[in-house]
């Protein structure tokens, strides 16, 4: 039976609930965070821990555990339930409010959970994007606030597409759940600098790379996507993923982004 | 023993639990609405419930129970509760969604909370508001997301001031949990036209002001609050409180908000 760790207690995950007076389902109140599992091993756990303790403290949920407890009791899960292809999410929500407002005691859950990566033909062929006018609220927390891409679905799939890509005032940001990059024709490899999530996926590739290619943290207008040469995502899920398209914007080369995958290959995936 | 309504039976409130896999607690995702009882009697129900299908219809979370089904649990429900100075507050989420981002079938709670509404000082003294440069996503929708509001509470307190008042581009738009007014010096009363939520109050108040004052809704600016004569927040648990401050903006006549807060009372409070 698959465990769940909620609070203080392992428990098999069908028994993991929450009461309706939490602030996440009231409010919608609460963050979260997700590594990937090399067979039983996280993948920068320290690097997913570190940014859960900052969402936390950012959204003053404090977190009974130190950071070796969480470790330990992630240990304890994952290898109890051995589970292949899959991740450990670590969600904190606002807790049990008396008056359904006030932040109290949060509530965490530890949970596992499996997903497909992108197999050879994705990882090769990519995806689509749109651009959509949008800010995410505190961009630099991992909160669960997924509202607007979620109720964006209908029209991504009406667009053909496979996912949106934010801008603001010209300048793009990110796709809900993806960082995004692009390389220009003299193979600078970019990526937005603010008002976005900084991944885990992104912040090590930035890093990975910077021996082969020129990357920066600087602002990609929607001119300067039509002028790139490639462009790309990034995510704990989907490693690096090519993108084909934005907007109308097609792209057909593809050998920077397939050298930053070999590269990322040594390292994570 | 307190009871609630999930899905499809009553039970008691403590064991009204929700399963983590949940999108309001993964992704924020869900709606609400909540009435007033005058004894056990619901105030404006047909309106609150109609917001409510609408809500639940923008976000494409089909509610299983027609209207009358809904007005049936709701009513056994408060008779059963028989809970004096209380609402009850529907809620609607994503439901449990295996992939954790697609929405499943919706988890409904029907519940009954207490509430304190304002004394005889408060609704003279009124509050105090700081403007604060926010767009609520959906605006048009009663989504769970509080997160801003929640998140903004230290620099409220910071501020000396009761809440927030949300404007984009010099526009003020609403108060995270109350809809705004003005009362200009020739006394009209104006209140903002859109990206807000309308409450119902609101547009019960536009409707029973009409005889007695020239009511409009309107783009509302930050200078038009300067030069204005009075200005008042009006929802479901507060009714019409007067605003006695927007920043450094004082207010300090109150007739008019005196002469709504008689009419109102007539209907509702």
């Amino acid at each position: 039976m698959k465990q769940a760790f909620v609070n203080d207690r392992f428990l098999t995950e069908e028994l993991a609930l929450i009461h309706f007076r939490d602030l996440s389902i009231m409010r919608g109140y609460g963050i979260f965070d997700f590594f990937r599992l090399v067979g039983n091993t996280p993948l920068f756990l320290d690097d997913h821990l570190n940014r859960f303790y900052e969402s936390a403290e950012q959204m003053r949920l404090p977190i009974r555990e130190v950071k070796q407890e969480l470790k330990d009791i992630i240990s304890k899960l994952v290898n109890s339930n051995n589970l292949p292809d899959s991740g450990v999410r670590l969600t904190l929500t606002g807790g049990y409010s008396e008056d359904g407002y006030s932040i109290s005691e949060p509530n965490l859950i530890i949970s596992q959970h499996t997903f497909k990566p992108p197999d050879k033909e994705q990882r090769s062929t990519g995806i689509k994007l749109m651009t959509f006018p949008h800010q995410r609220q505190l961009p630099q927390v991992k909160t669960i606030d997924y509202l607007m891409p979620i109720w964006l679905q209908p029209l991504i799939r009406q667009g053909d597409a496979d996912d949106v890509l934010y801008y603001d005032k010209e300048i793009v940001t990110e796709c809900p759940r993806n960082n995004f990059f692009i390389v220009t024709e003299d193979n600078q490899v970019l990526t937005p600098a603010m008002n976005m999530l900084k991944g885990i996926t992104r912040m090590k590739l930035l890093h990975y790379a910077a021996p082969y290619f020129e990357v920066k943290e600087t602002n990609i207008s929607i001119e300067d996507i039509r002028n790139a040469k490639e462009a790309f995502v990034t995510s704990t899920t989907k490693g690096i993923l090519p993108v084909s398209q934005v907007d109308d914007k097609q792209f057909t080369s593809g050998s920077v982004t397939v050298k930053l995958q070999e590269i990322w290959s040594k390292h994570a995936w």
